[in-house]
């Protein structure tokens, strides 16, 4: 079972005006498309970061797969390292952690092996969970994920969620997103605002959802000293604090004295870090991201380096589609050492996607697929849509921090620590 | 694809006195073979350990897995984990390290866990490999693995290999099996004479096979300070050396001042050694083997991590028959990070096999097979002619170190550490 061809298609879809460490997200987020065709009508689906040098290195190597086995992944995986070399392409926000011609590998391979498994699964009628030993639960668990957020984008009508810049905002935005979805945990994406602020739009929560485990994650904009200070104010509030601050020695400053655990997606984000991680102690939780950890069957070596070192594991979720929520939930229903509820961006695409019919979350859980592959099929028509959109909008290249100086705040600066 | 029925037949088959730590190899080896059966015609296949304990755990955990999913592995793991509880099922010789649950709880699913790999590539037409991420290579290195040995057991003649006690005759052994089997590097199993007398047996060895890349196996005899300075006087000598000295303390003082890697399957043999083996340093290469870490994707998880620590992979082996030489095979052309050519006691088993048509070596590799499942089928008449044998044999554990007392040496000791 041999590609054919790899097509590589970038797109654009609607995203509201979510506040970060690193700006604002634009009125457009993007993702590519990846189409693993073999001919006779089999196509498999794989999805990742529209960026513009990702984007470039996706269609770089896309034609020189033709001619592989869609089993044969970990030669894949080589043929992509060698096309890719010691090439980076880092993206400007920096909000997973430094990139690396390692993560780049990564990030190139992932969507060309959750493609292949997605063919794996449809030619041997088996769901993708099973080509990694089985589903061990029947939903997987994800998160309510929070953001500060302006209204609208400048010229646009106020979104459903509107605005919520006060922790009676944040509540709110928590209310609708849990009675919509029915998240039984949920996120604060912070690093907005000065850390007792957040801290306070924490405890309103707390006090608003007695029952759910909270998490926040200021994606590494505070100093030690403050980290230190916050995460001992949160004693007994949070069930993880998420990059409190940069690096693995800061981290490991702040894991010392902190009565939560640590989790990270960004000092702790390909394999050769680990080690380092580990001795330092730096972190008690990671984020895995199949996106650049090298894909479903990566993620699952991750996981087994969590268990082995009794470290906890949770998953990390940038702007995306129906596509990766598939191949997230496919991953979380074969991985016994999936401990926390796994982030999603979903509710913020306000039901825009590009796949015929996006898993539905019941009661804060996606109902893991018993259908062949990934079980999601790609929507031609929006498809095109979207590509068109992706040629009209104008972005190339995910900058929160451009687009919030531009629109929002011409003082801003993406620096860290920040408090 | 549900399992009907799990067959359980222990087999015995003729073993030559190969002598090591622990004694010497008595006429029966003994392993349990286990057949996945789904009906239909559709039977997978394992092997493992014929030793009495488990034996008997195997039996006890078989009728529970009926109605699993053959694609259900780590369901199915979880299952054999409640069966086996925190029972223990130790070996007599202690060739592999400390038995502990979760190591027994490995040793039981390991064969259910190849056995539903072999119905799975057969239900799909696809390789066991494949479903590992696909080969890497097409053929797996093995190493001509030799052992001191007696010329017979008592009252039997003597085996093609003959007498091997000297420098000269493991010259002679090496030199019959690299003729037969083409292998490109030599493993001495040690242990048995005083360290000298073996490094002396090593240094024939190079001066015959000056090309030929060498090991030498003591299975932990050796105190600290005998094996810091075998190892001074092996420098350049050795790719590495084999669990010269007990424990992960006692292997750490070792590699501070040995030149060559440490290589262990010894006091690495589950998950929970490796925090601390990587902590002090204690080796540089694992030996791993999916019998006991649980099968062939959790020894590929093993292979992750050794790749993470930057140490090296090599595999260990027991007498074994076709079965496991085939998973062997599949696992070994999955993983790339296999970085040494394996072990394997096939020459020893003389030609006799539970499978209709073994692997073949050539050039000392065994080429990798391309067709559905494991690649090999039962041979149903030599089953039951070997599970006769069983019955017969009187052997039911092995215990190499009454054997030896019983027939060669009254006055044998397994003492540890013997130098
Ligand atoms: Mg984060
Ligand atoms: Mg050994």
């Amino acid at each position: 079972m041999k590609i054919r061809e790899v097509r590589i298609t970038p797109i654009a879809f609607p995203d509201p005006p979510l506040l970060n460490a690193a700006g604002v997200h634009q009125p457009w987020a993007l993702r590519t498309i990846v189409e693993v065709d073999c001919g006779d009508g089999l196509v498999g689906l794989g999805e990742t970061y529209g960026d513009a040098p990702h984007l470039k290195l996706m269609r770089a190597v896309a034609p020189h797969l033709a001619g592989h086995d869609v089993f044969a992944t970990t030669k894949i995986q080589r043929a992509v390292q060698a096309l890719v070399g010691e090439k980076d392409a880092p993206d400007l926000h920096g909000l997973t952690g430094r990139s690396s011609p390692e993560k780049t590998v990564s990030r190139v391979f992932s969507p060309i092996e959750v493609a292949c498994l997605d063919l794996q699964g449809q030619a041997t009628g088996r769901p993708v969970h099973d080509l990694l030993g089985g589903a061990v639960r029947d939903a997987v668990p994800f998160s309510a994920y929070l953001f500060y957020k302006y209204a609208a984008h400048p010229g646009q009508d106020e979104d459903p969620f509107g605005e919520a810049l006060t922790p009676v905002q944040i509540v709110a935005q928590a209310g609708r997103m849990i009675q919509q979805y029915g998240f039984g945990s949920i996120k604060l994406k912070g690093g907005v605002f000065p850390p007792d602020e957040e801290l306070a739009a924490v405890r309103a929560l707390r006090e608003a959802f007695p029952d759910h485990p909270l998490r926040i994650d200021p994606n590494a904009v505070w100093g030690v000293e403050t980290s230190q200070r916050i995460a001992a104010e949160a004693d007994g509030l949070l069930e993880y604090l998420e990059d409190p601050t940069p690096g693995r020695a800061g981290m490991a400053e702040v894991a010392k004295s902190a009565s939560m655990p640590l989790a990270t997606n960004m000092c702790v984000v390909a394999f050769d870090h680990l080690p380092e991680a580990i001795e330092l102690g730096s972190v008690q939780v990671i984020l895995s991201d199949h996106h650049y950890w090298g894909g479903l069957r990566q993620s699952a070596r991750l996981a087994g380096i969590c268990q082995t070192w009794g470290i906890g594991l949770s998953m990390h979720s940038n702007s995306h589609l129906g596509i990766s929520l598939a191949a997230m939930t496919h991953l979380g229903a074969a991985v016994p050492e999936l401990s926390y509820a796994a982030d999603t961006h979903t509710p913020w695409q306000l039901g825009v996607d590009v796949v015929e019919t996006p898993l539905r979350f019941v009661d804060g859980a996606v109902p893991v697929p018993t259908g062949p592959g990934l079980g999601v099929t790609l929507d031609r028509d929006a498809l095109a849509r979207m590509h068109e959109d992706y040629l009209r909008c104008g972005v190339t290249e995910r900058d929160d921090t451009t687009y919030m100086r531009r629109t929002f705040d011409p003082e801003f600066r993406n620096t860290s620590p920040r408090w």
